[in-house]
């Protein structure tokens, strides 16, 4: 965020080591890249937002119900998401009264002690709109006035926030069959924000998908051209890919639950892509596309550029009751333990050792960082190891990440910070406590002289600006 | 326990962080809780000793032989069990000399350094018997007199401990077809002490296991009806756990190697307890049955209120040589990777949405904390994570559990200390060692100001006896 | 090393926690084994070096080319192996220049930073060249002379520096089919130096490995007799173990993938020996041999007292274009998952018990280290865990270590320090590290009042020489 005055009840020199003399070296590493750009490479951000600029609606529209991080606990804690007005599959709420909703919400904020959204959450309050107060019931509507006010003023609208924050780009996600029309309109308008796509073809690679009949055809109307076979299938994938390259694309991600990757013959291929437009598909079969398809993209990528991040081990809407009352993305992802060295071995083989492939890998398996992703990203010139992602964004979470790959690795190897989140709100805090992790991470390596101040200062730039421009070429 | 005026040699501001402003911080945390009486919600206490109140024997048959945590170090080190008086599984020994079995313990107790066992009985020595000098060679003897002497003292009889430990309730374990004859014999006396069976069907719910016959028998005799189909097995587990309630117990207690659950029809369950019942089960239809039994138990839970622990991925009995000449719980029950997220999710999908029931689950297996356990408890309103467990009730134990849950789960779905003992006397020092380590990781996240000195404070308090009695409906 | 006089840029202090009294501790525990000698039991240098005691070539030659450590992470940033003159699998080279290699390895130092490999590289800089400068691009020319210069002294010749070193006993790792000449010609030479072999007989147990069959006839060869059956086999490793025992070895040495164990009947083993011969056996075959000779080297242990090492786990070669062109040992071996608690159940049931044999484990996979190893080591007599291994012999991979094994197998179930190298000049280093790293531990304990600094003296000088004389029998 770019630096202003605002005097907040924020400890300036919070998260980094409590021994002075590690900490001061901390908040010097830190005050290097403060108020440097914020480089958004991986995030899921409704384009709408920032194409059309409408205002915010108010605090529980902007903090609660959008964010699963936030319900999920509260739900884990016996608090119904209908009672927070979360959209049914049907698209209506149970409770439309929004003060309300934050009322439940600001009583029960406690439960965010210690945990990332409630650190995230407070810097909102304090850097933002200026707020001082502890949330909770008895400064719950005082609180929402306060936010409801600021959310009428220019100065909240998205697009100025976006330039407060100071974000250099900010990458969007969009299935393969996306229109791109806002972004297409933010291209096209006077605006200078540089908010990019990103290519996600599962909707359309994973065969037993819910809607894939629906996604396939249209990705053939957005060709021109039905898709009647794997060659079909192969061009308009890179027929899209251009596309999005045209309105500034510069990454691929793909979700896939086993990242196992082996190339079949395309008549294989195909094979497969026949039973799936005849509805004969297996799971099975389907996953065994997947895996094929990895090796494909990698082969785009190194035509096309593109960076491409794979991130495995989530099991999606592992509950079901709740799935098929609220639909997906409510909090139920749960994560697996996650194999890369035999899985990603085809893929590495054929193509991680080509440095034009930039290949970003993310894992919600902690185990596999000092196992397998260190030792493959601290040899395979292809390979770069994603940020820590998801549930591990966070304090601990970081300096895990950090300890585990770093000795085997080197931070040169990994891909620079990524905010990953569908809260605009969120993007400088979550940029903010990186920063400072990572400067606390450094502190302590030079508090220790495992390296030297002047090797910190190098590093600190790097984990800020130098690695996500480089991993993401931008 | 109980405050008083002793002077002990243990330093009063032990296991904090060093760094003087945290320890502080961590010591005030831990005055504020530090006398509040003990919850022990989860242990393996023979009833025997309260219920009958008879003096300890000695110092070896108190310390040694019946605790597996202290012996298996000194056989792994080459000392014979033979030579440590541990009895055959005929129930006879090899060394009766008891004072001789305490010389070789205190000649080897320096292998203990840095080990929670050699730190809780630290704490016994010095809190309990006001031993100022350290355990060797040479001091046994003079120990061994100053313990024995004490023993006979009426302030050394179990009740008389029990309430110097200020212990509010203490969890025995005891089988399906237990008797409780010791449970209703303090119910019916005048003592105050409140201790309070815990329902543990494993006997006869693991139907290859070793004396599974002679369970069952015993189970139709407790329930006044021979148990020869599911339907008469099923009102047997009811039976039994309506009498277990009736002597207090709040809780049902699950080992399962692994976790998988799943719903049986009615009749494929009762296929399989005709197996047994007729001899003809194989191990991988037992282990079926025990995923059915998992779903059913969680159903009964709901009905009649009790919580519910599942402690899965223990291989029981690892050294068979060992097992056939001393029989269970020698020291050799070793761990295996556990999975959760696959393995639990019938039940959960089930039961886990249901604010009737709360299920703690405990792990051997620490990967799964932060990739599987703290996002299913941060999500599932039945779920609870138990506290550390078994090797991992230890300062580095604790601090690893905390930091890989709480970012994710928070710490208000984690179920508070167990103390999961078999010791009697170690029950204070389990206690008095995890509230020093709740209160170093609070005044960690103070001094860092990820959470404020007033949250910690609340914190302190929900994990020292908020959490637990919540969690057991104490 | 020994101890000199010599001013180094290195501070002191180095690498202990950034706590001034914490510091203090750990440099005071430090102190008191510094200068101890070096024990190395496990290690990868070639016999001839010291064996002819030829100078060391030019700095790339001592530094880069050998060394996987370093060349992995410079390919790893798309420097590719030709430029930096890896020889390929034919012998010859792309590169010659060594001045070069060393220009470009100089000006990508920088990558180093953080890393275990950096930390031994300046301190072989800078303790035993005396140089102060920091390795760049515009310092790498004036480097290069220094250490040319000095490398043409008498004082740098490998002998010397083996002195100076303080290495009390070096082994190296010898194939079951190497003739030892070198080893003999030190033996029967007057130079004092302790250089031993270990037995490694993958070579002739694989038998699917690469050279089987020259490897078989080998064998043959030196135990007078081909190998037509198990019995001859069998007699064969006997033989050639007392061999090895006849020119100092201490210890055996296993690399298995998946360290499964069961004991085939003789027949069967014999039959799957037949297949090799005749060239007709399955990977799936070889594995399961292996396996038994797994059961059948812990029987010749007991029988020779040869110290067992098992180190599972490496998936070797996993970057086939690469191993095509270059070889083995080009830092493409990747770990995996790795599962102890079952797959050694055989072999501990048969041998774990008899403190006859010491069994040493490695494992690439920290994961097993609180959950299967710790629980195994502070249990089974024979039993000994090995130091942390390859990427884990760092900072934070031996504090971790430390911190997931001590609680629940103590120190004195660890086998002391391994350097494990193939670079000779790294030794000192390596051991000054762990020294260093071993202190911190002990001195954090000290200060947690864990331990009194009584015990932290007994204990440092156990983790420096007391356990790996007792492990190795040395």
């Amino acid at each position: 965020m770019k630096k202003e005055n605002t005097k907040t009840n924020l400890d300036d020199q919070r998260f980094f080591d409590p021994n002075p003399f590690v900490r001061d070296i901390a908040y010097s590493l830190y005050q290097e890249v403060r108020y440097l750009p914020l480089y958004c490479p991986h995030g899921h951000i409704d384009p709408v937002l920032l194409s059309e600029n409408a205002p915010f609606k108010n605090p529980a529209a902007l903090f609660i119900t959008p964010d699963h991080y936030v319900f999920r606990l509260l739900y884990s804690q016996g608090i119904s998401l209908e009672r927070l007005g979360i959209p049914f599959a049907s698209g209506s709420r149970s409770e439309y009264d929004d003060k309300k909703i934050w009322e439940l919400f600001a009583e029960y904020f406690y439960l965010f002690a210690g945990t990332p959204t409630g650190i995230w959450f407070q810097y909102e309050l304090a850097e933002l709109f200026g707020i001082k107060k502890k949330l909770n019931g008895d400064t719950a509507d005082e609180i929402w006035d306060e936010i409801e006010n600021k959310l009428r003023l220019s100065a909240f609208l998205p697009r100025t926030l976006f330039e407060k924050f100071n974000i250099a780009v900010l990458s969007t996600t969009d299935a393969a069959t996306d229109s791109l029309e806002h972004h297409k309109n933010m291209k096209e308008s006077k605006w200078k924000g540089k908010v990019i796509p990103t290519f996600r073809p599962d909707g359309v690679v994973k065969l037993v998908g819910k809607n894939w009949k629906e996604n396939i055809q249209l990705l053939g109307e957005r060709c021109g051209g039905e898709i009647t076979s794997y060659q079909s299938f192969i061009r308009a994938m890179e027929n899209r890919r251009e596309y999005f390259k045209s309105l500034g694309a510069v990454a691929t991600d793909h979700d896939i639950f086993v990242p196992y990757t082996e190339r079949l013959s395309d008549s294989h291929a195909d094979l497969l892509l026949q039973k799936a437009l005849t509805g004969m598909i297996t799971p099975s079969e389907s996953a065994t596309f997947e895996s094929h398809m990895m090796m494909e993209f990698a082969r785009m990528s190194i035509d096309d550029g593109l960076t491409m991040q794979i991130h495995p081990g989530s099991f999606r809407n592992h509950n079901v009751p709740l799935f098929d009352t609220f639909g997906p993305d409510k909090g139920a992802d749960i994560p697996v333990l996650t194999e890369f060295t035999m899985n990603l071995r085809n893929l590495l083989n054929a193509y991680g050792n080509d440095s034009r492939l930039t290949l970003v890998l993310f894992t919600l398996d902690e185990t596999a960082y000092s196992r397998e992703l260190a030792p493959l990203a601290g040899h395979y010139p292809a390979m770069r190891l994603g940020p820590p992602w998801w549930f591990h964004d966070s304090i601990e979470g970081m300096l895990r990440y950090r300890r585990m790959v770093t000795e085997t690795a080197s931070i040169y190897n990994t891909a620079g910070f990524n905010d990953d989140t569908r809260a605009f709100l969120s993007i400088p805090a979550r940029h903010d406590l990186s920063r400072r992790i990572d400067a606390t991470y450094l502190a302590d390596l030079v508090a220790k002289k495992i390296i030297d101040r002047e090797d910190a200062s190098h590093m600190i730039l790097e984990l800020t600006n130098g690695l996500v421009k480089k991993t993401y070429k931008l």
